[in-house]
Parts: structure tokens; C-alpha cells; sequence
């Protein structure tokens, strides 16, 4: 069993209005020192591989098929062998 | 400057009916290994604190007043400084 920690968050170049809005929100709690939000999925996904490579390769399809939208985001995961 | 990655998760006892959902489209493509998928949040939150433990007090501040909601769900950070 492996478990998968996928982090997808927006492209760079692509705007947050969901990051604009907590920067308001932390803002008016006092929080000036906020400078910049971006906000992404953080997903933990079970895995019943029988290799890290079956694993790795898994994640991939999944992160290119569905978790992910290529054309305004971007991912990145980690593996570990879980009990 | 410092980059706060944080990581906001339902907590264990919680359903995660969207974690289900991604389930079931994961299972509909094939990928009949996955066996748990839970769903939470990822913020990158640039503060322009003068010092670390500066930086840590007011980022708790923001978890516990605003970015997570402490009956159901469970935060953590990661701190670094930056340009």
C-alpha cells in the first residue's frame, strides 16, 4: 500500500479570485503583513500498488486525467509505503 | 519575506463526501487500486514578517481564526524564508 500526497495549485499566470478574497479576509482580521494567497487542492490518496513504479505511474495517469486540469493548473506528489 | 505552505485537512472521524466522489471517477477510469482518497486545502501565504517566530504566531492566527474550521478540521504548516 502506498500512499500518495498530490498537491495541485493554479499556474502561476493564472489568477486566484479564491487568493484575492483571503487576502481580504486576513486583511480585515489584521493581518496586513499578508502579501500574496494562493489557494490549491491537497489530496492523500491509498494507493494498493505492488510497486512504487506501479504506484508512481498510477498517480500520474490519475493527476493527468482527473485531479488535475492542465490547461490552468499545475501538480506535484509524493509516495510513501504505508502499512 | 517568508512563504507559509499550509495544509488543511478534514479531520479522521470526519466523511469526506467529495473524497468519495473522487473515488468513484478514479474507479470509473480504471484505477481500481485506489482505496481511500481524502480532499483538504493548500494555501502558499507570503508574509512579510520581520522574523520567524513572527511569522509562526501570526500564520497560527490566521489557521485558527479564518483558514480552517477548528470543529472538523485539522491544519499544519511549513515555513521558509524568501526573496
Amino acid at each position: 500500500m502506498f500512499l500518495a500526497r498530490v498537491y495541485v495549485t493554479l499556474k502561476p499566470a493564472v489568477n486566484d479570485p479564491q487568493g484575492l478574497t483571503v487576502i481580504g479576509g486576513l486583511h480585515s482580521l489584521g493581518y496586513e503583513t499578508v502579501e500574496d494567497v494562493r489557494i490549491g487542492k491537497y489530496l492523500e490518496i491509498r494507493v494498493a500498488a505492488d510497486a512504487l513504479t506501479q504506484a508512481e505511474s498510477e498517480v500520474t495517469g490519475m493527476c493527468d486525467r482527473l485531479l488535475a486540469n492542465p490547461v490552468i493548473e499545475d501538480y506535484r506528489f509524493t509516495l510513501e509505503q504505508v502499512e
